[in-house]
């Protein structure tokens, strides 16, 4: 049960975004930003949805874990293997080089960002890697430090229903996360 | 020296925020919110900066603990003692009761939010802490182990400068957060 009274039948954050309306805009502004529209062909939503994956299943927060995974998976084609390769080790998972070596900054940040080293970032430079790439894998793996937390901090409601996060993950993938929260389906 | 080519002579968060305006907007905005303008007798910008200045200091984050120690501290009549016995054991600190009992909350939600109990927000509740002074706490929680990741996982510079950081603080406390970043006094 909730430690504080959300709206009933939301599930995960859409709870938290309905009970405050006014934090919810800004973070769902940054979600927006981070994994929808800077998207490109050299760091796609793709990726940087399992990167939001991997740093939710280090903090094993469920719901983000579940959510951003199937979101990756619809963008991988509907192939759930990959998302669960990286979140088992991303080291010996199917990714680029680079992806790689922003998973591994990833790791570092989600524990203390002071554990991200010029070498792993040097890593990451030499496999193509540009700062801004740098940038958004940094501040997408401090992002869900944010929304992990809050996500269970409220003890909010995480149905283990994978149909619901399949359709989620489907939602945001396609239309990201400015809208208005919508309720569960 | 910063991972990236951070824009120079800017300390800590500012450089990151001046790197990439567009998700600096909405991370100032949160911030705006949850420190500043959600303010009441009950729950006050000083206690809100002082749950921020305590999280950081768990994170070790020396930029953030730093200003918004400085911010808490201007908000307090200029007394730095407070944030000081606050950050060394908040619950023999000179604090209310109820800020004692967010606090508490605070520092598990630092650790993982589902590490906050039904019996912590008991307490909480007792002395006198609504749902939203609640909500609010998890979250001032949960962003401020996202803003330490971004300013430490950055490599930021973090001046050790301690009058920077009192006008830094006394700017923060006056103006808030939802202004265009400014370049370090």
């Amino acid at each position: 049960m909730p430690h504080i009274a959300l709206p009933e039948d939301m599930p995960g954050i859409t709870a938290g975004f309905a009970f405050c309306p006014d934090t919810a805009k800004p973070m769902r502004e940054l979600a927006h930003i981070l994994l929808h529209t800077s998207g490109t062909d050299g760091f796609s939503s793709r990726d940087r949805e399992l990167i939001a994956a991997f740093v939710s299943s280090r903090n094993t927060c469920y719901f983000c874990q579940t959510s951003h995974g199937a979101a990756a998976s619809h963008l991988n084609g509907g192939d759930q293997t990959l998302v669960e390769a990286v979140c088992r080790d991303y080291r010996t998972a199917p990714v680029s080089e680079k992806l790689c070596a922003l998973l591994a900054i990833a790791e570092q940040v989600q524990i203390d960002g002071k554990r991200v080293t010029s070498q792993l970032v040097e890593n990451a430079r030499q496999s193509g890697a540009t700062d801004f790439e740098i940038h958004d894998t940094v501040l997408i793996a401090a992002a869900f430090c944010m929304f992990n937390r809050y996500v269970d901090g409220l003890a909010t409601v995480q149905p283990r229903n994978s149909e619901m996060y399949v359709e989620m993950g489907k939602r945001m993938a396609e239309k990201g996360y400015a809208a208005a929260p919508q309720p569960a389906p």
